[in-house]
């Protein structure tokens, strides 16, 4: 079973500039992070963008949704920025609906790059989770499997809950 | 769901003890990895015993089946080393027969105190499969889950294979 | 021979706050690192403020000065900003001028929470050039020990580097 | 001013072996502790050996004060097991003397490797006394730096204090 991950940026890829003190994108780290976590996954690693959700619109949702279709691979694993997380999957489950493709998209709350991360954790589980999952599309977050239509991020709390 | 994870020491665990310079176990850092995944699971962790997978004989075995057996949760996820996780895996399997329970075993290649740790990796992973694959016994390693009786570790690679 | 360390803030000691992705100041983390640095100095640490260098105005500096006035130790070592820290310590060296002290001051370019920092390397610098220098004030950064009146930071390198 | 770096071993630059589970030694890491730390010193590093300081013999350590008698620099900063790092400390200063050269030993209690390391701030130490201090042989440790015959190593407390 192949799998397809697609790197769309968030904060799982920021990195800190010292010249500047302020944080911003430069190379996806997903490499690195499957690497550390000795994956023998039958993977391609493809980076649509690299972006901070909140600055994305209905254009970079159908980019994203475009490579989803495009993928040969019918199971994918999503990098996103948590802010609006959701709102992409809404729109990859209308878009993806009857082609029997699992997405899983995932996201962190700390970036990879300072060290004490939540993203070598939340990759593990989707890359887990789009294996076995049947055709649909989810969010992965806090090392549970949500719904697309059933599920927010708590923006005080910092974690992923069901609406309902 | 509640989860139980069952904690038998392995490579996930060790420290360096700087006085000796020689590798030891003290306490678990499960608490500590599940806190830097911001894991959210309804889970109870339970440490069975911290040994080196290659110093464990029949009656080890038999005390972690025992703690497998006695637990309220159907799901459970058992950190192990990985020298024997194969070995313990067959007899989870004899044992939790019938019982309806879906047991994960998982381990890593380097400890977590290193720093460059897989164990984050595999314990999101395994975590994961533990919530939706159906009873039986699993090891989670590389990214991907072997079934119990299809599985092995390749000791010159590190890194785990199908059997057949 | 005892040590005082002035905390000021600076890149040092700055976190990432998970819940809006931007930087902060909380606690120094001066403490850890002399812990992991397994320093057995005889030192006081003592928190002045946690600011960002941009922000210090000339009432700042005094009181940083005061600081140092008021220390029973003769040999300072302050943690500061990068950005400003070269006027600072012309501040200090009038003010310390004929009280034979000696004040080393130093920051970092990456935060030590960061994982990655050159913090550690820094405090280890700084701790050292202090217990053996004559009275005066320097900026210890890069390895290096400039005299206060004999060094500026290139911000297009992120190094500091000779006047003349 | 320029500098030297004899790299001798020590536990400054031990690995994690994930095949074997065992320590051992590969390539120095002073070079990513150098970039680390942002030294802009002008510096040469040359691996003397990498070896455990427990087997070092006279041999060896006629070879590390071989290398600093060769060296064009006259300040050296030597890295070295703890265990034995005095004994060598008293061949180099009977070596050296008369020769005008500076040489500061240091080491590690932890390994670099396993992220928690003291080494980056005894390096740091280490290249400032060296570049301060008058003539002689010297051990860096602790934040603290002997004079060769009057330090020795507490093995029950992993610290270095004076002898007297």
């Amino acid at each position: 079973m192949k799998l397809r991950i697609l790197v769309t940026g968030g904060t799982f890829d920021k990195e800190y500039d010292e010249l500047t003190g302020s944080l911003y994108f430069r190379d996806t780290h997903l490499g690195e992070m499957l690497r550390l976590g000795r994956s023998k996954l039958e993977l391609e690693v493809e980076t649509v963008f690299m972006m901070d959700s909140l600055e994305m619109d209905d254009s970079h949702r159908a980019t994203i949704l475009a490579a989803c279709l495009r993928s040969p691979e019918a199971r994918l694993v999503i990098t996103h920025g948590t802010d609006t997380i959701v709102e992409t999957a809404a729109v990859l489950a209308r878009g993806l609906a009857e082609t029997g493709k699992t997405a899983v998209l995932t996201g962190a709350m700390v970036p990879f790059a300072f060290g004490s991360s939540d993203g070598l954790f939340n990759i593990g589980s989707a890359l887990s989770f789009v294996q076995v999952l049947d055709p649909g599309v989810y969010v992965a977050m806090n090392g549970r499997c949500f719904g697309w239509d059933n599920v927010r991020k708590n923006r005080e709390l910092g974690v992923f809950e069901e609406v309902g």
